[in-house]
């Protein structure tokens, strides 16, 4: 695999500094005291390049070819030869990655992509993007956040997600919560259909937030199976990258949101972490902080992100870039004007400041995603 | 639960970004679109005080009262309350946190402590330090592993530890070389019972490197407990720390070593992560880059590391500092006047380095840590 590192050094300086970089993420000892012939040539990282960076001075991009051997076949394992040790060194970024086909192979990679999310909310065959929510705050009884569902369902949402703070605490305990919010999108589902108005073939989805060790996952996972929940939302960092591929990419069945959580490590490019590896882990969409809200991306950072998580990756679909962190309806169109109608909007606290008049202004986010192919030029 | 955070603000505007991260780190929406009127008493999180920060100018440390009902009982959840998406905001860090005595009782906490991984090396009732060392490089088969831990186990080293990046590749997969490597150490163990020299007590450990999902870790702990392996490494940042609590933790069954990869956060204080966070979450030692190695850590932040792994927490035992990262046998004197007996030195590449007298320098390491405690004037 051919792995960029952006290093702060000093140019007299980067020679030996690669080369260290190169042992400390490959065999971890002087090169001297190797003795195994074989280990010298099929496992010892090498330096394939060294350029100034674009930008500030006194960065170098340094390029190492990091043997395949040294990952096996594990995404945990992936993470570890990335970025383990080199975590720990604060003049240290990883920023972009290539991998061998065998590799991009194995890596489970999306099992819907964008394609998936549009079937699974009945636009199938369209090119139209997707309005996302958050059921919020925490601390509300499975009942308020039922109530709260049923009212962004009928007003047409996509999906509609657990606040990722909500987990499996006691004032709304997964085992109580998730049956009750499904049956409330369900009941939502039925009165749309029910009705003959544009919503009438819409199907919105709920995504819980999955998390805990195997345990807990796995006994969330049935209730997600049981209930027939449509989606899932996950944080990749804090359940961990081997529980996320092997355990929720392998038998969720229904598209998977990522979330940043605890991602935020500032030297793992963004783009890289949230959307191709993220992606190459199982996520079929990935939400992000956009620029303008809570956070502080840069816009050209923001953009960098959905580039990754729609760019061509070997056989893996697509996914949907979810911009968020603080978004509101009045920015739907500018918005759909960054990413284009392979996205997902995510608009959250923004919906509830409205008050009595939350319930319109859900239909509206909705309406105004999902008829952007006709009223916005892309 | 309260937790200190240092946010980089200007002075008049740090009460409004104190409580902004307030409800980041809670209910996470405008608080003024929270209708129940219980979530505003008793899950919004609170800013209890805001003070100048020591060092550098322009940052305040901020402490905020989040409420352990945000949590429940899962370690991921506390990770995620505590850093999920300010993870995401480079202006903040986290640096130190204090439970309430009811999370600190369902931490599961080490199980083994210092006093657990002195009676596994047969010094029980003894004060003194433990050496540790690392097998590598990855790439060689367990043939040689073996090969190398039996001259490490005949040395005296007490914990003989996969090098972390060794995990279930194809060159030596964990089948394979767990079982090789601990019947090598059992062999040296029974060869040092047979003579009667200072070693005959000794007891040298195995700690092999546990990696992967539930399914790959569940495989994993059949073989160490089959294989009678005497303690284990784990990275909780690449597996997970959900995982490592409610898998690793509660089936090891053996003495647990932390390994920092991926933990470089740079914006989680080290002392609070690899110190006390790891410590409540299972580790019985925790590994750290030391001064003066490959590392940049300053010797204060080395030294604060160890100050939070054995400090009074609850009723949890205190967990060995494991300072490392280029380490050498040359500094076993520097480092035990800066740790203390309380500590496990490990030494990895140095010895390797030795060539043809690494069998010696080995025996010189384990022995100068082992009888320190009458030759070092502590």
């Amino acid at each position: 695999m051919s792995v960029r590192y952006r290093v702060r050094c000093a140019a007299d300086a980067i020679a030996a500094r690669a080369q260290a970089l190169a042992i400390e993420q490959s065999i971890e000892m002087p090169l001297d005291a190797v003795r195994d012939a074989r280990v010298r040539t099929d496992f010892v990282g090498e330096v394939r390049s060294i350029e100034v960076s674009p930008g500030p001075a006194g960065r170098f991009d340094v390029v190492l070819a990091l043997a395949a051997g040294t990952v096996g076949d594990e995404a945990g394992q992936l993470m570890n030869m990335l970025f383990g040790n080199c975590s720990l060194q604060p003049d240290v970024e990883l920023i972009d990655l290539e991998l061998p086909d065998a590799m991009l192979q194995w890596l489970p990679g999306p099992r819907f992509g964008i394609d998936g999310w549009r079937a699974a909310v009945g636009a199938a065959g369209t090119r139209r993007p997707l309005s996302c929510t958050a059921l919020k705050p925490q601390g509300l009884p499975p009942q308020a956040l039922a109530e709260l569902a049923y009212t962004f369902a009928r007003a047409g949402i996509d999906v509609i997600k657990d606040d990722h703070g909500i987990a499996d605490q006691p004032a709304a305990p997964f085992a109580q919560r998730v049956p009750a919010v499904q049956r409330a999108i369900d009941r939502a589902n039925r009165d749309k259909a029910a009705g003959d108005g544009e919503l009438a073939g819409h199907r919105s989805l709920y995504a819980p937030s999955l998390s805990g060790g195997p345990r807990r996952l796995g006994a969330q996972l049935h209730i997600v199976r049981d209930e027939g929940v449509g989606a899932a939302l996950v944080c990749p960092m804090i359940v961990g990258v081997p529980g996320f591929v092997e355990l929720v990419r392998a038998e969720a069945g229904v598209p998977l949101l990522a979330h940043p959580a605890l991602a935020g490590h500032a030297r793992i490019g963004e783009p890289l972490l949230l959307g191709r590896l993220f992606r190459l882990f199982g996520a079929d969409a990935t939400i992000f902080p956009n620029w303008g809200g809570r956070f502080s991306h840069p816009r050209a950072l923001c953009l960098a992100i959905a580039d990754f998580a729609r760019a061509p990756l070997g056989a893996h679909a697509p996914i949907l870039p979810v911009p968020a962190g603080g978004m509101s309806v009045a920015r739907v169109g500018e918005m759909l004007d960054d990413y284009g109608p392979d996205t997902m909007l995510l608009v959250g606290g923004n919906l509830l400041a409205a008050g009595d008049a939350m319930p319109a202004r859900a239909a509206e986010f909705a309406a105004r995603v999902a008829r952007s192919v006709e009223t916005h030029d892309f």
